[in-house]
């Protein structure tokens, strides 16, 4: 997906979200956002919202000299995500299809998100998600393509998230590749958030190479890249993933809801709206 | 009132805004908020949003070579006030305290703006006026002051709410000066939109002197600020007077409508409330 117009005032209300999560200082935050406006000319409408995103980000971190300002809050969201499991595990194991109630959960867990609008209710998300209609529903070719796959490989979005993508993996039951970013960006998932998710019990972790927030390719290992090219079988995670990914020419499932109008329009869905959408299946 | 960290991603949404007034080619929109970006470094947080809203809509004009990108919207607006003119003027005239209503309608003209916001609905806000209570009212205190006031000085805010302005004007009946702005920007009134509106016909229209989307006073005319300080009644419409006099130092009553959060919380209120606000009364 490309960057549209209304993605750069968005940058800098999450420039400035971000860097108040580092520092309460004005001077810095006001040299953030300055530094970002002489970026801007730099920043072409052709490039993905991650690839964007990442700059973005990359200056928060080297503005306020915090290389990683979301450790706290992504710690948070794991513990609050973690508390909830149980309760998710026996909503899963009760429901009459668990892979789709599954697959909702792990939609819900997208909601996580400190980016586009940086807050959320995690609790109302879930109910909502559990019984709100898809706007996108392409389950049936997922189960399809998934009963003849050997491996999947799962792109991950962010910190806490990992929790209901646990869920959802325990529920496709095939061997399974995590990918969380190599570098923290953001809220997205690192190996370590990974590893207190508990995502190790259920899945082997591997690194995209990339700090992007979404696994924008250019900025991905030759390794990750290999798997893309490769992988059976793909699910990724949340908007970043869908903007880095949704012209990729092999068959993706991407799980995400859509949190901002771009999203939602390019989807041809509304804003809240809950999305399991296969590209080239 | 100072310019917060948060209107900066404010300024590039209304720089957008305007832009696509004047023209759809992204490149051309594109440039402009580069230019925009490039701008931000010598953005003073010490200086009035209309200040700096001053230089937003300049460059909007300059980018685009449209010296008066709102000039049809600017008439249509006048168009569609006038059409409620009738109407509202019976509502006044039925109405217990003719004043207050006269007033509750002229803030509720405050609405046609297209600048915080972009979008509004001038009937609906109208109803919503007329039973609102007010967040802050000094309506006794007006009243006092109002009663022996030989003169008005009447500061006008937006095109179409002139309409609205001309309504109160009558119920003042008193001598009045309305102020408009000197050259176009953004929708606000100059003295060609003043006289589309009748405004000629309850008032002597003046100019402040500014091309700032708000009564900024080192933009405005020797002229006019002679009349501030010698006059005996002043009241000022809409956000951007307020952000640009609410440190002034004579008695000044404020009519607006808060449209967004920085001057909801300025003011003490939430957004969408109704003000009737003395400084230094």
């Amino acid at each position: 997906m490309k960057t549209y117009l209304d993605c750069i005032p968005c940058f800098f209300e999450q420039a400035l979200r971000a860097g108040r999560v580092a520092t309460d200082d004005e001077r810095v935050l006001k040299h953030l956002l300055d530094e970002l406006g002489r970026l801007l000319k730099d920043i072409s409408l052709d490039s993905t919202p991650p690839e964007t995103g990442r700059l973005v980000y990359q200056l928060v971190n080297r503005i306020t000299g915090n290389p990683d300002p979301f450790k706290g809050l992504k710690r948070e969201s794991t513990v609050k995500a973690l508390s909830l499991y149980p309760q998710m595990k026996q909503v899963i194991e009760q429901a009459d299809d668990r892979l789709l109630t599954a697959i909702r959960i792990a939609i819900a867990g997208n909601i996580i998100d400190f980016g586009p609008s940086g807050t959320f209710d995690i609790e109302a998300t879930l109910d909502d998600a559990l019984t709100r209609n898809f706007a996108v529903c392409d389950y049936e070719i997922f189960k399809r393509d998934l009963a003849t796959a050997g491996q999947i490989l799962y792109i991950g979005d962010n910190a806490g998230e990992t929790v209901f993508d646990r869920l959802l993996i325990e529920q496709l039951d095939k061997p399974t590749l995590f990918v969380v970013r190599e570098q923290p960006i953001l809220n997205d998932a690192t190996r370590e958030d990974a590893l207190e998710a508990g995502i190790d019990k259920v899945a082997t972790i591997v690194s995209s190479g990339a700090d992007a927030p979404g696994a924008v390719l250019n900025t991905c290992s030759p390794e990750f890249r290999k798997m893309l090219e490769e992988a059976e079988f793909i699910i990724a995670k949340g908007q970043g993933n869908y903007e880095a990914l949704s012209n990729y020419h092999r068959p993706i499932f991407f799980l995400l809801k859509a949190k901002c109008k771009l999203i939602a329009d390019d989807l041809g869905v509304s804003i809240g709206d809950i999305i399991l959408k296969g590209i080239n299946v």
